[in-house]
């Protein structure tokens, strides 16, 4: 295990009807708020309504910044920025999912700094302060609302860049599992591959002896596993949508890390595919983890056939590792089958002709096994 | 899942030498501190001299309350909160275990109260605001340096309370396996139990479909049982010593809690047990859970049997659930002996003869079932 600091101060709101108290604490800690949000299924579902009544209750004074797309741009999170210093705004509240979440995040570092929000991602400055975040989640996926990470894509370029830093946690995050009855199924089937790939790349490490992680690691995906595909044919499984939302917030908030180094490959792969074809992470994940699987496995094959044992429940036997690994990848593959998200690249268009330039774009990635710009090629070859 | 709020403030720094960063942690919260401990071990080890050492180095005033005893008492509570109101301490460093730590967090939300401090303990008044308390941890059991519990005994009358605020979780807590090194094996296993009693006390719920945290705590137990063993002929492993300190902060810091109700029968049953015979807390424990669980299994066979073949690796069966049951509890009495713990109370000559004097100041006790002082008797004659 190696040595590590762990602190995480975001409060957790869970269960049924909790947003309702979101007007009440946020006035608690803010005078002018940015309530920020997507492209509007809020107000379809009418969760915009309750959120703004109950700020209103509370005597919140709010403005609002709609629009957040998938994959979010860094030219809304500049409006948003130039809209908080204009208004005085001293706290930003996202409704949403993670997109909204990382784009209110990069807002509130933006703020208070004097140069242009992108020399964060383009590592030309750190943060030192930011304006605090609050979350009313309603897609569980990306973790944002209790991590210390936020993605962010620049147009210009087709850049698709993630900044770290513990500054970025959210004070408080709303967890209402009734709140994703109506997602779509893919959108709960991208979610549920983008949380288990949080834990995978912290799951495939080298770092040796990390048994009370690796247990808690394979407990929080083996429930994935068994309740995701539930919510195919029940989608108001409030039971089922409850464990998924919270093991899409655990899978990233770093209590599965102690002692670990995550590697982290196949998410910085998967970025530059999405970042060109603009296709869902959870699907691009789906397709590149199993790619990756297969191409680096040897550089700790015992560590794969724990995956395979006791994550995948294929059964043991000293024979034939790799019979072993391969049998938990597809059993794997058969999960997000199940889920109906793409395994290969072929099967949503995509083709050969910018593995070069995404390869590239992508190298150097990865900690369980460095890899270079080839090396991500042939696992774009792999996906194929 | 029950509708939950979880937070947690507590920053762990964890891994080999991080003790040697305290003086620098404190310095940036504190102006005068007292420094809190035991019997003397930690000046034995060395450890007191590498902390007075950092604390010096950087600057931060400190006064010193050794003395704490297992089962920490009311008294030296009651002189340490006269200490720091003469002194005008604003910060209490607490090196040591659980005894000592509660000790600190008593002290801490007794010096900013007009009342005596077993008031709390009494529930005659509630702590609203206290001295922020830091943490060196040397005994991996309790789980205070992380958790939002504090126990102590009042010697007139011989009662152990507890008392639970997330105001008394501690601000930081220095945890670095290489100072259990030390532990004589006795100290070793009744911190196993006491851990392993944290979670056994979360996992025996009557609440419904808590997958994600029934498997979290499932892998921390496993990874308690494989571990703790180890150490009986390997005291300096680092990597064992390292799995049981995380595993002793996780078991109580509540990241295991989500949703859940807990029991925590056999920890009230236990603490009237130790208050009158003076036991070590993990020893009770292995004493008395065994018997409680005889004793309730029938109100959710169903969950105690999911605990005999995840947790003990009994296999299922559907035929004779009750068998399947029995076997896990066997397999944990195996455990214990095999940590040179009781598991009778006759073993360390205890008798029936306060059997109802203990029942009626114990009870009623319990959520997984409520067991009133004819019960609490009835597990004591398990026990027996």
């Amino acid at each position: 295990m190696e040595n590590f600091v762990f602190s995480n101060k975001t409060e957790l709101i869970f269960g049924r009807g909790v947003e309702q108290q979101v007007g009440q604490k946020v006035s608690a800690c803010a005078k002018k708020v940015l309530l920020h949000y997507g492209g509007g299924s809020i107000k379809r579902t009418g969760l915009y309504d309750r959120i703004t009544a109950s700020l209103r209750e509370s005597g919140v004074d709010f403005i609002e910044l709609g629009g957040v797309q998938p994959n979010p741009r860094v030219t809304l999170v500049r409006q948003g920025i130039e809209l908080c210093r204009k208004e005085g705004v001293d706290f930003i509240l996202a409704v949403g999912g993670g997109s909204v979440i990382d784009s209110a995040k990069a807002i509130g570092v933006g703020v208070p700094y004097d140069g242009d929000v992108w020399d964060f991602f383009a590592r030309k400055a750190a943060p030192e302060a930011t304006l605090p975040v609050g979350v009313v989640l309603t897609i569980p996926a990306a973790g944002s609302e209790s991590s210390n990470s936020m993605v962010i894509t620049n147009e210009e370029g087709l850049l698709k860049k993630g900044y770290n830093t513990v500054l970025i946690r959210p004070q408080f995050a709303f967890l209402n599992p009734e709140l994703t009855y109506t997602l779509p199924f893919y959108q709960t089937a991208c979610g549920a591959s983008d949380m288990l790939a949080h834990i995978m790349e912290r799951y495939f490490t080298t770092v040796q002896h990390v048994d009370v992680s690796d247990r808690m690691c394979e407990g929080v995906m083996r429930s994935i596993l068994f309740n995701a595909p539930i919510l195919k044919d029940q989608p108001e499984n409030y039971d089922a949508r409850a464990e998924i939302m919270l093991a899409g917030t655990i899978a990233h908030n770093d209590s599965l890390q102690p002692g670990r180094i995550g590697d982290w490959a196949s998410h910085g792969i998967e970025h530059e595919l999405s970042a060109i074809y603009d296709i869902a992470h959870g699907a691009g994940l789906a397709i590149i983890f199993p790619a990756w699987m297969r191409y680096v496995y040897h550089t700790d094959i015992n560590r794969f056939v724990q995956f395979a044992v006791r994550v995948m429940d294929v059964d043991l036997s000293f024979g034939d590792p790799e019979a072993i690994v391969e049998e938990g990848i597809r059993r794997l593959e058969a999960f997000y089958q199940r889920m109906e998200l793409p395994i290969r690249l072929h099967e949503i268009g995509i083709d050969a002709s910018r593995f070069e330039e995404m390869a590239q774009k992508a190298a150097p990635r990865g900690a369980f096994q460095v890899l270079d710009a080839g090396d991500i090629c042939k696992i774009f070859e792999l996906a194929l």
